[in-house]
């Protein structure tokens, strides 16, 4: 094994600078104006898999950005008959704004105090690449280049929008994408030091509720006091939406909300979450549901979040206006045991039922994502925590995440396979917000840990 | 007086071309990114002042953008002693956004069916230009070129954004503007065919309200439930602005209210109002405080709108972003009975006593102005109704008006002067909207108008 690592150690810097070559690419998948920029990212990764791995790569079309997709065959690997490992990350990232709040540009990635800094360095950039850089050290370093085991990579380009596509690609594609075990890894350590495997994932709705008034913007004094202002009735609703605990004010939606078990917050507990650290981190103080730890709420309590409101004059200085219309972008996260369907319709009724005086609602779905939950006694976890435990020298914690991989309840619900969500984030990692950025002795962590798995695999049966 | 009127018709083509140069300087007073074109429209006012009427004019600077002013000496006046005028407008104009929503470019002025639309074209350089065009006709029809009776222009370029600095100019040049009575040209007629004297304009209040939580934004799924997020508390703050009768929910906001009187209600009543119609222009039904008619509740009563909310992600598609901040732009418009700065305490330490978690207000004001009412017995006031009479052929109506300008109250505070309100705009005219535009007809009309008014002014003795 330790020629393994020494190489991943002697190869680090090289392993960085092909990371950085990859986040300068704005491959920001939301806005269509980056839409030229995603497929570059797409056709970036796979000619650095095909010529510099010497993988079977390509790009697979769908109706929005492309899937890159990779297959070993038998010649590739030693012990076809080890489990084989479906590979999930993405290449896409979230917009840069607000980007004067940026240090160094999102899209020149820096090296500061041994952390990589650029939009995508953790969240999905860097991790991805701790799996092709684990392959390149496993091709390196074995007999005649062979990978332990049989992978597929599926790296989309469309996470960060809600996956809209990958479900029909995923049904279009079962033979392709036979499978033992999923690995995602697209999730945070527990803490510095110590690795995690999650084991469950809130799901994700998210809508852009627009409420629809005059048809002109008007003036502020002339009809102020005589009809209703979009603006106003907003966040009126908005401000409904919790009643004084805190509590989600939708009628019918915590009836699908599964208690937490005694067992479970036992082990929570035992994990010794500093609430105030890790929001102090963010200068916040915990707020949320009455009756529940913040560690409960961001796990297994469903959340709603305003994510973005707009409407009106929005500039410098004042404008006396009345807004024609309104909107906001408004998403919820719910644990395991809720439908997001249902929970849509839930959510859309209750918009329906408010009254908002003489205005119209437009209400635009931007995806619904399955809460998944993957059992403690999958027999892919022992050889997980002992490559976490051989590399990081201390065994993993076992965790949930409040966020959102939608894609893993499509693997379960499609192929049938559960998925190992072992990732080298930090919450302080700032994804999704300026200075986004990745340590890289944690990248290095994750490419040990991950070629180390694929080892751990290649001495099993299937199952 | 029929030389004046055959004058001003033959010309009139002349004064539209006038305008429409005056209109194609964006003077936006709001947006710094404007500042130049603010000075650049002051100038050319004053050059066309001096150049073609032969005025002595100046640009008289301020902390902000400058002033325009006029002032007649006795050469240029047949009758010193007639009652002096103080005229007021203002050259700056609204943003033109939503700029996608103008039918022609904001600031390329067209003709179009009898009306020129451009941002200003009535709000208020068409109305300025009334006054402009009424000193020339005087000028080249009567006797030696001289006027009948003294006018001081004031025509400001802050009015958009607040007057900020003219309380200030006012105070500092108490000698320059010495007159008798004001004149001030950015009211309405009363229908198309109906010109109106307005007697009482309601007073502003003006504030940029910011919510800020944590230190950035954040992932939506990592810490959604856990904290306090600015866009949902703000909505429950302002949603919390109105309560079930649609009052504002200010306490001890209506204290300073004083009621309609029976004689006013009987007085509007005569006015025949049609709300439908009046909303009905904007696709819009009556919606506001209980109890009062459409008409009272725009002339007599408070109102309080949201002008603009911003906060998180306002771009397209999704972003799962829990922001650091959230804001709203929150005015208040306040009949003649009430004063503005208490009222402007209330709002803010009503803001500062709404529980908002951990969350801290930045505040900031816009400024306020005052509601202001001219007594009807004013002397001046008949004047102007033979003046109306005259020209559009039947009497004015006396109205009161919802919409600010906050000069009028300083007028009649520093200066001790009352004013006459009268203007040629329509609510259609979509002031302060994409295609705002101003009927030539009406430009006309206001000419003239003004033209006899200045003669009625001539036969007067001082008062």
């Amino acid at each position: 094994m330790s020629e393994l690592l020494d190489y991943i150690d002697k190869n680090h810097d090289a392993a960085v600078d092909r990371l950085k070559e990859l986040l300068s690419i704005p491959s920001v998948s939301t806005d269509p104006h980056y839409q030229n920029d995603v497929q570059i990212c797409a056709d970036f990764l796979v000619d650095l898999i095909k010529n510099d791995l010497g993988l079977k790569a390509e790009t697979l079309e769908t109706p929005g950005h492309p899937v890159v997709f990779v297959k070993t065959g038998d010649e590739d690997v030693s012990n076809p008959d080890a489990p084989r490992v479906l590979f999930y990350g993405h290449y896409d990232v979230q917009p840069p704004d607000p980007e004067d709040l940026w240090e160094s540009p999102a899209f020149e990635p820096v090296v500061k105090d041994g952390k990589v800094y650029a939009r995508g360095a953790c969240d999905d950039k860097g991790q991805v690449t701790c799996f092709l850089e684990a392959l390149r050290a496993l091709k390196a370093t074995r007999k005649d280049g062979e990978l332990p085991c049989h992978v597929t990579l599926v790296i989309e380009g469309e996470e960060e929008c809600g996956s809209e596509h990958l479900p029909k690609f995923i049904k279009d594609n079962v033979d392709k994408l036979g499978a033992d075990i999923c690995l995602v890894c697209d999730t945070s350590m527990w803490n510095a030091t110590t690795p995690a495997i999650t084991y469950a994932l809130r799901g994700l709705l998210y809508f852009d509720v627009q409420l629809h008034g005059p048809s002109r913007d008007l003036h502020s004094g002339v009809f102020g006091g005589t009809l209703a202002n979009p603006c106003n009735i907003l966040a009126r609703v908005l401000g409904n939406l919790f009643d004084d605990k805190n509590r989600i004010n939708i009628p019918g939606f915590y009836d699908e909300v599964d208690p937490i078990t005694d067992e479970e917050k036992s082990s929570w507990d035992r994990l010794s979450f500093d609430e105030n650290e890790f929001l102090g981190d963010v200068d916040a103080k915990p707020y949320g549901e009455h009756r529940y730890t913040t560690l409960e709420r961001r796990w297994g309590r469903p959340s709603c979040d305003v994510n973005g409101i707009y409407g009106g004059y929005m500039g410098k200085g004042a404008k006396t206006v009345i807004p024609s219309f309104a909107g906001a972008k408004v998403s919820f996260r719910i644990p395991s045991s809720m439908d997001p369907v249902r929970t849509a319709k839930l959510f859309t009724d209750w918009l329906n039922n408010q009254p908002v005086a003489d205005l119209k609602w437009k209400l635009e779905s931007h995806g619904v994502a399955y809460p998944v939950a993957t059992p403690l006694d999958s027999p892919y976890i022992q050889p997980a925590i002992e490559a976490i435990e051989a590399i990081a020298g201390k065994k993993p914690a076992l965790v949930r995440e409040g966020a959102t991989i939608p894609i893993v309840a499509d693997f379960k619900q499609i192929l049938g396979l559960d998925s190992l969500l072992i990732g080298f984030g930090l919450e302080s990692d700032a994804i999704h917000s300026p200075n986004e950025h990745f340590g890289l002795d944690r990248h290095k962590l994750g490419i040990k840990t991950l070629a180390t798995l694929l080892e751990n695999f290649s001495k099993m049966k299937k199952v």
